[in-house]
């Protein structure tokens, strides 16, 4: 069943982890897991992430580099399941920008703390990325069993 | 602690569920989670995956039209864990290409259905993914402590 922009929005936002694909200088796709959150506690399409600072490995500088030169970015989150009639998926087509200073900054560190015990405990210090989401796509194989899911 | 090509190998063909980024024609990523399997018994680095025929969904031909247009693309499998110390993630850059007929196909489909009790159930039907890595990169938080892990 394809679900409403609403529901993919809902389940996206409570997963965990997403998978990042940008485009690579080259025309070739790459793509990584994330950790995310909301941007803000009303911010409705819009979500961020931190790009771990240590260590500051070539794969994290190129992932920014690559948003730099094309921001068109897709998310996905999903649950996998040894039970198929589980299954469900949410794709987030977005425009990514790179944001390393500024209340923007601040206000996304501060929602990742929310969302994530680690953070609370380590908060992230690199750059964060900012994701605008232009569409929604979404399927379950069935209806959610219970609100919790993520 | 990054991985050894064998050790990304060995922990993406144990994962159940990989994801698929490809690149649309305007340009832009798209990405979709898959079932995959390795494509032989003694397939060193190359991986199928059923494109499921019914229902014909418009997102499942956009995908193989894309591949036929640029076959380069890129597959994530990784674990996470709310315990950060267990994550991990193995990338694998690949060409790809849609087999539909013949003993590729057939041989891909069994191997499927070995790995796949759903697919043992209900053999998919529809066209087949090949996958030829061309690169390995993966990360790990920490050593593994089983070798079941997927």
């Amino acid at each position: 069943m394809r679900l409403t922009d609403n529901e993919s929005r809902v389940r996206f936002t409570e997963a965990p982890v997403a998978r990042l694909a940008v485009v690579a200088q080259d025309g070739s796709p790459r793509i990584v897991p994330i950790t995310f959150a909301a941007a803000g506690p009303d911010a409705r399409d819009v979500f961020v992430s931190a790009v771990d600072a240590k260590p500051k490995s070539t794969t994290a500088l190129a992932r920014l580099a690559r948003i730099a030169r094309e921001p068109r970015v897709s998310l996905l989150a999903d649950g996998y399941a040894a039970d198929w009639s589980q299954l469900w998926w949410v794709r987030a087509d977005a425009l990514a920008e790179v944001i390393t200073v500024g209340p923007e900054w601040e206000s996304a560190i501060a929602m990742l703390r929310l969302k994530y015990a680690q953070y609370r405990a380590e908060p992230p210090t690199g750059a964060v990325i900012r994701f605008v989401v232009g569409r929604w796509s979404g399927w379950a194989a069935s209806e959610r069993s219970t609100s919790s899911g993520a």
